[in-house]
């Protein structure tokens, strides 16, 4: 187990429960369309209830992000907590036979493992109903300085604010990473998650993140800017890398006084959107780990992005790393 | 709770966990391509352990079947055995989600709620492992009398004469549906299971059954036919209604002395063939309880089939009633 690993992730571990929607019924559940609610365990079985028929895929942002990397051909471990039960089971195994190193130890009691309730529109936007279960169980404890020692980028969730023990265990592989000479990336995850924590976010860029993922509505919310351009040069200088998505409009990089704008890799129909920030930011870590520049980097995030919202569900079926070549990169 | 329902399954109450793979790990792994293998629970592990990245759909053969009905706007019934863990939660909402009536009492110790291990080879064949669980658990106790009453058919899975106790409770369900004057259903489900239980099942159709599901292997199985042809002679006149599939070859209805051959519905590309026998048998059902003749019954299934096979997992997501009203039946 002494092998060299690209990234290692750590975050909230869940298993995602998909069923197609309309926006009436979006409406009716008074849900915000697009974003991520925290839901206790009563309003998880109440909405389940009331969604369609579903299907269950293994998810979680920066899980995602980790199969994303494997399937490119790159090493990925993974830290984060589930139960002992039958969905937790689901979590360990998928996320395993993507080719994630993941020996996290299960809770054997308490909450169960985590469930996202996503709701798909038929424009293909999901909207996120997260019970946290198991994952509010995540401390320092579960934090492997042997597994951060072999990664050359550690790879936070900022969903990973939530869960209240979690960030001490952020803390602490930030710490590792940089003791071990390595980088630690972020995922700002969702715009009212920093709206919750900004002032915590901005201090964990400023004192520990060397490579910062945020989509349009993150960016301008961490800054509190009017628009893209001015959170922009809000965060310019912030940290080494700012990888900045902005959905069908493509992607800007800043790095080292640079800036590298890329497009969005064209789709023909969007079947469902979970996934795309976490492919995109798995593709680039893939690349910066590979020794491709920014430019080249974002580039295949975009195409990992455009390949995930093809299908249903976070979790890439066709090998990544054959698409990539197939664009000639 | 006193609504008339157009069909009522039984059946093996499953949750499907599907996986690609290729034919060379077919073969290492020494499974029967196109085939269902009962699985013990501790073969389900080491299968699943060496299976790909997976995603869970609720399935069971009848079960598919009732969604079928339902989705076209039908009115469905289904009895079948989960556990009261976390994939009986998945399995009874996803039937319930789907407008199906469903309050089988769930057991609440012994084995867990049904798997089957699906593997899916790149031109969409599907290789079953079914590690039946809490289906043994099927009884003559969970058939309800009332249910029944209110069904103009009871459909019948094949697969229900490997679990111990539910060929009594099928039984119990056909002599009940007759004394209420309705009809009866059976689908065959699987050649090799024909093959372990030949003989009742001749018996189980001579003294109960209307209407016969088959495919082209199953119902060779059980006339122990050299070819299509010779079990369609002998087949004949053994039931009011045998409808025998052939997969991308169509359908033979024989019903009343008279033969209705339907062709398959064209498909653009197979991505996954769980479940296309389920969901013709749905079709069909529907239109014979819609007052349909056999040919145009038969359509509807074929339409059904050619849907859920463009899909991955047997539980179509398109409402099927749009489909068929689209194709102008």
């Amino acid at each position: 187990m002494s092998q060299q690993l690209d990234v290692t992730g750590i975050g909230n571990a869940i298993v995602d429960v998909l069923a197609h929607t309309t926006d009436e019924q979006l409406a009716r559940l008074a849900l915000h369309k697009g974003g991520m609610a925290l839901i206790d365990a009563s309003t998880a079985d109440s909405l389940y209830e009331l969604m369609g028929p579903a299907i269950e895929v293994s998810g979680g942002s920066v899980a995602n992000s980790m199969a994303a990397i494997s399937s490119l051909g790159g090493a990925a471990g993974y830290i984060g907590k589930v139960r002992s039960d039958q969905l937790g089971q689901v979590f360990s195994h998928d996320i395993r036979a993507a080719g994630v190193e993941f020996a996290s130890r299960k809770s054997e009691s308490g909450p169960s493992t985590a469930r996202c309730l996503i709701l798909v529109t038929p424009d293909g936007q999901r909207t996120l109903n997260t019970y946290l279960g198991a994952c509010i169980e995540l401390g320092p404890e579960d934090i492997d300085e042997a597994l951060i020692a072999r990664s050359k980028v550690v790879f936070l969730e900022g969903y990973l604010w939530d869960p209240p023990r979690a960030k001490e265990a952020m803390l602490k592989a930030a710490n590792l990473a940089h003791k071990h000479g390595g980088r630690v990336a972020l995922s700002l995850s969702d715009a009212f998650c920093v709206d919750r924590h900004r002032a915590e976010f901005k201090r964990l860029i400023e004192d520990h993140v060397d490579i910062l993922f945020a989509n349009e509505d993150e960016v301008r919310s961490l800054t509190e800017a009017d628009n893209f351009d001015q959170a922009l040069s809000a965060v310019r200088g912030r940290c080494e890398v700012a990888v900045l998505t902005r959905g069908a409009q493509g992607a800007v990089v800043l790095a080292n006084d640079e800036r590298f704008v890329v497009a969005a890799d064209p789709v023909e129909r969007v079947l469902d959107t979970t996934g795309a920030g976490d492919l995109f930011a798995g593709g680039f870590l893939y690349g910066f780990t590979h020794g491709y520049g920014p430019g080249d980097a974002a580039r295949i995030g975009a195409i990992c992005a455009a390949e995930v919202i093809t299908q249903v569900g976070a979790r890439c079926t066709r090998p990544l790393a054959e698409l990539v070549k197939a664009k000639g990169i």
